[in-house]
């Protein structure tokens, strides 16, 4: 029997606007996995800190990827995984994405690297339909890939990673439930073409001033005219942590993944923690427990611990 | 009296998936105009081929841009405009873009480049709101910059010049008639959130595979589910010349602006040739008439002849 521990970071999804398409992998926070190799096909999930976890395995979101896995597999094997959680559940920093990713990285280092990333993206998304009913991989595959990646496509899979300067990522995650399933379910199913024009002008320039190191153009970008006048809606605070961010020296930022957690971007470390500090505030003068994080942009993707 | 000669590349607007904010500049089709300074503020246009002009300059893309630039000089003076219409107007290549951007561009050299590339852009839209009755900067901006640019936004006025490898370009101009003010009209106002979420994928996927001259990149991102579907059904042969222009080796390609003209990307010139070849052979086949053209991508945007 083997065993690994791997690292397992948190995760920016969407990235403003770039809904279900753009992702980030942070270095902080992230959680600790540690996966045997079992001889019998089981798959066994232990809560390594007392955080209750589904007894079956095909409603974990650890659980049914190893299980997506297993049907591959010519001759069968088990896993038995204990998850140590630091990222928080529903914090919209991709809690489930890193159970998911950590489980098949780990596994997939236990059978010498017999699957590429990409399968490991598409068993990793069985544990995104666990947690939310739909299979997305926008925290899946920085998950795994570490930086900033786009899905071009679904189906087929298509992972693109995009190149970035050095920035610095200020989290806060206030403490009250924003569930996946409800914050996608609010959204309208039909936009208007002027407001997608104004959107994919700016998932481009996103993309361009990452690649070309252009953190105005970066900040510019940063607007999503669609999904977050919906969603922020869910987020007491939103729109007040946001533009005092920005003129506290934010790039600019927005709703993490479907919230509640709200990222900002920043050049540098002083401007970062100082917009830590414009987010403690607002959040002490609403009453709202959170917690912060200052952090950077993760490039290694789930890694061994 | 001074008096400047430029030459006016065609434009590929919207580029598949970047409806209203891509667009690149051709080598080849280009027109000729020249440019003179009169010291009486009187805009005067003159055809330089016997092609029938809107006396009014108000009412022609070249005279309402320079009247938008006499607007903010302190000292008004004139100009007289004589062109050489090369780029068939209505062919979907940025005829009208080309008289804009000439005009303002070759004013401007005459005024000692008094005014920026983005006023420039500015005033030249005038001329595509006479054309078409939008003040649009797609095929506006190439023009005048050169290269792949991508309008992240038009109010307020965002250019970004877009990097990209060695593309060879091929256009066929089937000779029928698409105004883009029918072509604007016959989309819909709305469309599906995730028609829109896998068009703002494809940009992103065009805008990387163009910064990091991935060719299969460039082609997979090549896809455009909304404008395409609606627009190709006034483009006698469109799915014909798409289908075997890619099996012919084609990168991708799709509708030039708002049609009839259909441009297909080649990495290599010879691919060009042997797409120019499928093209004809299918409109000869249809019985209507045609132009094509095999050229590059035009670096220079407006420049002195």
């Amino acid at each position: 029997m083997s065993k690994i521990t791997v690292q397992c970071p948190a995760t920016v999804a969407n990235l403003v606007c770039g809904f279900d398409v753009l992702g980030m992998a942070l270095d902080e926070p992230y959680d600790i996995m540690e996966v045997s190799l079992l001889e019998e096909p089981v798959i066994r999930i232990v809560s390594g800190d007392g955080f209750p976890l589904p007894s079956d395995p095909a409603q974990n979101t650890a659980g049914a990827p190893l299980i997506a896995m297993q049907d591959e597999l010519e001759k069968p094997v088990g896993f038995e995984v204990i998850i140590h959680k630091k990222i928080k559940p529903g914090s919209g920093v991709g809690s489930s994405a890193a159970s998911a990713a950590g489980a098949v990285v780990a596994a997939n280092h236990l059978l010498k690297n017999r699957f590429s990333k990409e399968d490991l993206v598409r068993f990793a998304m069985f544990g995104e339909k666990v947690a939310s009913g739909v299979k997305h991989a926008d925290n899946i595959a920085p998950c795994i890939y570490g930086g900033i990646t786009l899905i071009r496509s679904i189906f087929p899979l298509d992972i693109v990673s995009i190149p970035a300067p050095l920035l610095h990522v200020t989290v806060v995650h206030p403490q009250i439930e924003v569930k996946t399933a409800d914050a996608r379910q609010i959204l309208r199913k039909e936009v208007l073409l002027k407001d997608a024009i104004r959107q994919w002008g700016n998932i481009a320039g996103l993309v361009a001033g990452f690649i070309k190191n252009d953190y105005e153009l970066i900040g510019r970008s940063l607007e999503d005219v669609i999904i977050e006048p919906v969603r922020s809606m869910l987020i007491p605070g939103f729109d007040h942590v946001k533009s005092q961010c920005k003129t506290a020296g934010a790039l600019g930022g927005g709703i993490s993944g479907s919230g509640p957690s709200i990222f900002m971007l920043s050049r540098d470390i002083q401007t970062a923690r100082a917009i830590e500090q414009v987010m403690k505030n607002i959040y002490n003068d609403i009453g709202l427990d959170y917690h912060t994080y200052v952090t950077t942009i993760n490039h290694t993707g789930v890694k061994t611990a």
